[in-house]
């Protein structure tokens, strides 16, 4: 799958309103103004320090996980190498969909830590717990298996990148599989928010905590300067975790900064309600789309938007409005992206409404 | 792709006749006896001994090229991952066939060394120049490219996993795409022997001396104890190949044995000769189960033949001979793997000639 | 070396003027006030966006260094592993001295990338020309030297650990040794700043441009949020550095983060202008305990002070100031580390003087 | 430490009594003998023939380890390497003396593999429990002990680089200090026998197997053409260890060559007398250097030597013997290297005797 980004292109358009991506801008105000608060406090650093300890503490409790490690990394490639890396043994590799974002876009940062990506086919970026029992099964009655990569950690993703969300019965039965064969599960969870969020989900903080051995919450696209906050359940991948963070770089010498991020966002709901209106502007554009009598390329929910168009109504669109080419299809239309965040506003969202109409 | 051995199951039977591979025995003779007359020699350790230093000699008159370094390693997997991990930067993976060995059974080599092995499909294990041109070019034209890994070798192996073979005019073509994008031609030849004997096959040792930047002539499959010849004709893959070689425990403490048992084989022709013979009886193999009406699942030359039989079928066969079943068909039948080598006598062949004729 | 910290301990007493280390705050209120300016700015991410490439310019200007690539990366531990390992063959290994931040204190960040941190002994924390040479020239002479780890690169730190700096003949020299060789030399700028604007230094960065294949302008410790500068002039080191960054998790989806952060920095000479004020209130620390008797564990320069001092003037210090155990010394005195920042202020340095006076 | 090798130099002498190293000849005859008696024997490859498993059924006798793990590996940086890293987490190095083989002598191959080689510091090439000890409560009492690679293993070598032994004693002591830190104790036996055979040393193979996680029995210098067999007790380390040695490419595809090899030197005791005889005459080498008033580098046993020689010395011993100057002695004489093994005979030590009664 190759993006064509059309970003660089018409950058000097600063009138142009944009559905590139959720990390265009900074990040919500209230995050500025406590980083304004706290700046002259003098804390300990690498996360040890009392705002780090206390978004910890609201991260659990809305996870209504006690026991549960809470870590704040920077960002999702980090991250992800870090979780994986510290769970594998050498000879193990992780399952996850040829769509994941570990094997594609992270430039091999799983391999370059040891371990193969073992990529099972997907068409909406999602794999099945038949897939992911058969590849196990497979592998254990298979006589020459010692020659082959064992697979270590299951990763997922919710949403997916192509938006499409888990439901509860789904994880669960992943769960139930990972179980059998006794590996732990990985939620990915870049844009946790969003997926949480999706009328199409009905899982939450408490069940992925309860379901997944280990997952992120992501800040990076959710309205933070960065930061995903890693939630920890299993007690195995627990121990000395924060050595792995360190050896992967992954340990902000001002680790504050990222529990002050996570306090802005954790309190009062910010982050869900950011959440939330992403993905009801992002209802409105498919609703836009829909009625414009455009397909589209993947039933996405969450924040992000696949209609497939013509060249023409790339042309019309483009314009007066940023987003991603995703894929050509067979006939020459192309699949967009636009994708919504927690700093699109509703004006935005009409004025795009209006242009679909027109097309 | 499965491999179901049935060789331990009937390990008991020794009066068996065996085509599961081509390396169930020892050596060839002549091997043994050289190791015998040289046993008392004192020679230096790590390759550095006249007789590694006069197989090589021969080596490189056999591929008339004066100029190529030739080193001696002890197994496949080791070189694959020697060769592969000194060729490559730490973004850069290997292009290869699916089916490739080092994707699917070296227990990710490539990966542990920090490497992705980037698969391209394939039904009978070769890949097209287009879908190497493809994929380079593609990554060329991505602007995400810097988050995907970039390929920095092609690996092909002679012949494949499936005993098909490469035309001249076919690895001239993957040169010249190499060539193009700046990348190293890696050729596999564990079973090079096989590959260059096959009618099929139009490749000479000059040849590939001259197309691919390194490659290896096997000895394990072909007739030695062990070993395998890694010819370099790059001369950036040159520099320093034996550090890469200690570091990743591929220097054999005692060399000479290496160079004694390439001395043998090479001296008089014996390894084309001990190639001829197996090529030669995989073809008499492969008439027979023609003849009895049997489809292939692959269009295979080399060593290896690979019939589509009936479990009633297998079940005859199975009393006398042993054999691996590769793949289970859609239909139920399955693709079954019969290995000549250079061990295979007529007289074996001509007994499986009957019990096929018999089905 | 072992560090003791006393920080958690005392961590309720807010009225404590701290010199643990330089890290201690957000950042320099100009920075913020950046940050708020431009945060609904829509930009590319990963550091293609305009502040990232004006503050390159700036540095590229400073450096006089037109032709110089330069790269924003979040932390010092994923700028180090970053830089290292883009440059080394596999069986290569980085020269440095035995109390180098890699060797010591980044959890093996250098060994995780696959290479052996070659550590020479040091007792200021800097090593020699001749050891560097004898080293290198050693290895060459060796003839097991292929049983051995190659040196691929040279490590300095400017200024080192121990708050000595380096002068420009000595640099140069390194430099030639490294030209000799033909490896790159590298040097951590993680308190550049404070480095440059010793007395003790009289090197500049068109110098470090000219001197260092590469090497970074620290800003987490010198005023920053986080983010680090990294300068490379060498043509070889600046291929694909960027797929290095992504691999490594060294790549920033709001990357123009730490644009806006340089831009601010390099502006109007604040950067310089932060460390001098540091350096020069160092300098009066070093002086106050010089007045009061003290011996220096080591001759510093920069904004770090080491004094020897006994349990009893470690007690009384330790009741209004926050400082760093540094280790022990064999008569049971204990070397402690006082490190001023761009956050120190005369009257912190002042209650210091004070009290030191009184010791 | 540098070997200087006169081998190559004086290669052509073939009249020449040689000292140099215990890896000169090939094998013992009788495993030639074996390599023929079975050499068209059809068997399964990877070490799953019978031959491996009588092998290590002898082994796990000699250990009185009836539960023991026993695989068998090509060679002696191989088997350290897969060892090790299948021992340790991402964030773990290895405990070991500074001459330590893993430090010094195999071009990084355990960093190769992301870790951490820890050297303490060696006069003899042994370290004390109290280093050990130590190290490991200085780690745990470290603040900033996550930013430092922890120990996940202790390495040592019977006999050592310089042939010193361990005692019983010692080894229990080694053993209570790894239980109480929770880390495997892994004991190198690349010269196993020699070591076992020295009168200084009173350990046993059962006491090994009861004192050590895992160890192993070398062959390659005492008698075998090649191979090393791994005897695992611990059963932490023996869960999937076929997996690592394939990754690590130490399964050798005809593993019955090493099963074989094994066979021959277990059977009958003729590992331990071959070991006998060349301590035996490493004593009377040792004896005749005394009794010529050489001073000793270093108080070795087992089968290595160390006399103190002038340039002159070394020269008269030259025109007739191989050995190696190990290092140089500050007052200009060399310590040199004379090594005995399996495949001397009295009659060249006897020469040997009167060259140096004649110094």
């Amino acid at each position: 799958m190759q993006k064509i980004i059309n970003f660089m292109a018409s950058n000097c358009k600063t009138d142009m309103i944009r559905f590139d991506s959720d990390y265009l801008e900074g990040c919500h105000p209230s995050i500025l103004e406590r980083l304004g608060q706290t700046n002259l406090e003098q804390t300990p650093g690498y996360g040890e320090d009392p705002h780090c300890e206390r978004a910890a503490g609201m991260i659990r409790d809305l996870c209504k996980a006690p026991d549960a490690a809470v870590h704040f990394l920077v960002g999702g490639t980090q991250t992800n190498a870090t979780v994986i890396s510290s769970a594998l043994k050498p000879y193990q590799g992780v399952l996850c969909a040829d769509t994941g974002h570990i094997n594609v876009h992270e430039t091999g940062a799983v391999e370059h830590s040891g371990h193969k990506v073992l990529a099972l086919p997907s068409s909406d970026a999602k794999i099945s717990v038949a897939q992911v029992d058969e590849w196990l099964s497979s592998h254990e009655r298979d006589f020459n298996r010692e020659h082959c990569v064992q697979a270590g950690m299951l990763y997922l993703t919710l949403p997916t990148e192509l938006g499409t969300v888990w439901t509860l019965k789904e994880l669960e039965a992943m769960r139930t599989v990972c179980d059998r064969f006794g590996i732990p599960l990985f939620i990915d969870g870049a844009r946790l928010g969003y997926g949480l969020a999706s009328k199409d989900c009905d899982v939450t903080l408490p069940d992925l905590a309860r379901l997944a051995d280990v997952f992120y919450i992501g800040g990076t696209k959710q309205g933070a300067l960065f930061g995903e906050a890693v939630v920890i359940t299993s007690d195995a991948l627990k121990k000395d975790f924060r050595y792995n963070m360190k050896q992967n770089g992954a340990m902000l010498a001002k680790g504050r900064l990222l529990g002050i991020q996570f306090e802005a966002l954790m309190e009062d709901g910010l982050y869900f309600r950011l959440s939330e209106s992403a993905d009801r502007l992002a209802e409105r554009v498919r609703t836009a789309f829909g009625k414009a009598g455009c397909e589209f390329f993947v039933r996405s929910s969450a924040n992000l938007v696949f209609p497939v168009l013509t060249d023409r109504q790339i042309e019309a669109l483009s314009r007066d409005f940023g987003f991603e080419i995703w894929q050509e299809m067979t006939d020459g239309r192309k699949a967009a992206r636009f994708c919504t965040s927690w700093a699109t506003t509703p004006l935005q969202v009409e004025a795009l409404e209006k242009a679909v109409a027109a097309l």
